[in-house]
């Protein structure tokens, strides 16, 4: 517990579950949002309600901005540079780490201190073991509200460069979209023979929990630099096994687009010569060149 | 174990460890492929090695088929019609759920004992307590087959539909490569920073297992067709998020094309009136009309 009047900007989803968190953690909270009606249940709770986004960085110690995105950050933010200054600004909105710069070059610019901030959680996971959340930028920042944000998750910083959170978080988050993606085209398939997606959706846990463990060979192989077939798979056969499964797809009236890109870096594979090749060697397609 | 000789038609690296197991369980086996080289190592190991497919047939009681494709399964099965008479017949080659049961039309023209399988496990995963292989068609080969069958997994039976085990073995393995590239982008982001594709798979291993139950909850939401956004993520704020994924790995210089289709039907939604919707309703927009 610290006696730091804490600000949230931004009540959405995870701003709610933030400011939540904070006041079950014994926080005194000031919350304000764009539409004013959604900080009526968090004045019930006891956080007190600011008409202005000025007057609620105004009566805190630590800024914690829950934005839609970075041009909502930005509308927001700059007006405020003299209010914000000596208070410590953590931007937990998800932006890209070039936008993630660009806010912290303005900070610095007006001489805030600044923290990007990115949340590997959702809004249900907030202050809960599994929730993690990552900074990058001004280390004093990390500093000083450091206590608050480990009330949130674990909380890591990964450097000085404010871009860094953002990049591993936008990695991750792709990762996370191409799972659950991958999720509703194997329960789409699925419906068409009278299978429940939550059927499916065991069945993909199941499965996909066992795999996680290769990934660590992927790694491996990807560092080692070799794309030695014979420890893995060729791109030959991976263009048969994606072949197939955008054929199931399509004879089940499913499109297959989700599969086409995977399939086209293939296809460039063979094209070059690279049938042979271990097929995570795709990932030396994906630089644009 | 069981007295059974079996034959596998097929050496490639999962038709070897499905050998490599029968041996291991006991199993008398014979052993064919196309390149006849690869027997070698089986033959030293204690397998029979047959010069011909036919040859391997005519040996075994039970024939398991671990071949490239479709194509070359029918090629080398169609003109042993007489010789697999009588005989158990089991194609473990991937195949879509069309071409399983037009094999399984074939063999029953043809007065065959047939079953259809799809293994869900990689080839160093055979005989451990994490493989499992799902079988459908002729319930009697199926029965008759079965001790020699769970010696190489768990082994499910889904139904008479010969298409069954393939559809969701495609289902499946559309949701796996989903996984691995997603995985592939995440480390090709994290490269451009100098970071290990074995520390991002470490990150992205740990990311996902704490999200595979999320999956259950979007099974839920699926049955119950509600797709209320207060109880997930509406497609506008999920346009958003791909969009800051899309523009992040172009800052990166990293091809964004993977994303492409999933954001492709978030904007179908969004041009319907749909932005307000769970952004899981993607799964509707994956019919072909």
């Amino acid at each position: 517990m610290t006696n730091q009047t804490v600000a949230v900007l931004g009540l959405g989803a995870m701003g709610s579950a933030v400011a939540a968190r904070l006041r079950d953690t014994g926080h005194a909270t000031v919350v304000w949002n764009r539409t004013a009606a959604r900080t009526a249940p968090h004045a019930q709770a006891g956080s007190t309600a600011a008409a202005t986004a000025a007057e609620a960085v105004t009566a805190a110690d630590t800024v914690l901005v829950v934005l839609f995105d970075h041009a909502s950050v930005r509308e927001h933010l700059d007006p405020l540079a003299s209010e914000l200054k000596g208070r410590t600004v953590v931007n937990l909105t998800t932006t890209t780490p070039e936008q993630a710069r660009s806010t912290a070059a303005w900070a610095a610019e007006h001489g805030l201190t600044y923290l990007d901030g990115a949340i590997m959680a959702t809004p249900d996971m907030i202050g809960t073991p599994v929730s993690r959340l990552l900074y990058s930028g001004n280390r004093d920042a990390y500093d000083r509200a450091r206590a608050v944000l480990e009330t949130l998750g674990a909380a890591d910083y990964e450097g000085e460069d404010a871009g860094l959170a953002s990049l591993k978080d936008m990695a991750l988050l792709t990762a996370m979209y191409q799972l659950f993606s991958g999720f509703l085209q194997a329960a789409a398939m699925m419906r068409t023979v009278g299978v429940p997606a939550a059927d499916t959706a065991g069945e993909v846990r199941g499965w996909l929990g066992a795999l996680l463990p290769h990934l660590d060979h992927f790694g491996a192989e990807i560092d080692r630099g070799g794309f030695d077939p014979a420890r893995g798979q060729d791109v030959e056969f991976t263009r048969a096994a994606i072949g197939s499964l955008i054929a199931a797809a399509r004879g089940q009236g499913i499109s297959a687009g989700l599969l086409e890109p995977l399939m086209r870096h293939l296809d460039e594979l063979a094209a070059t010569g690279r049938g042979g090749a271990d097929w995570i060697s795709v990932i030396d397609q994906l630089p644009i060149e």
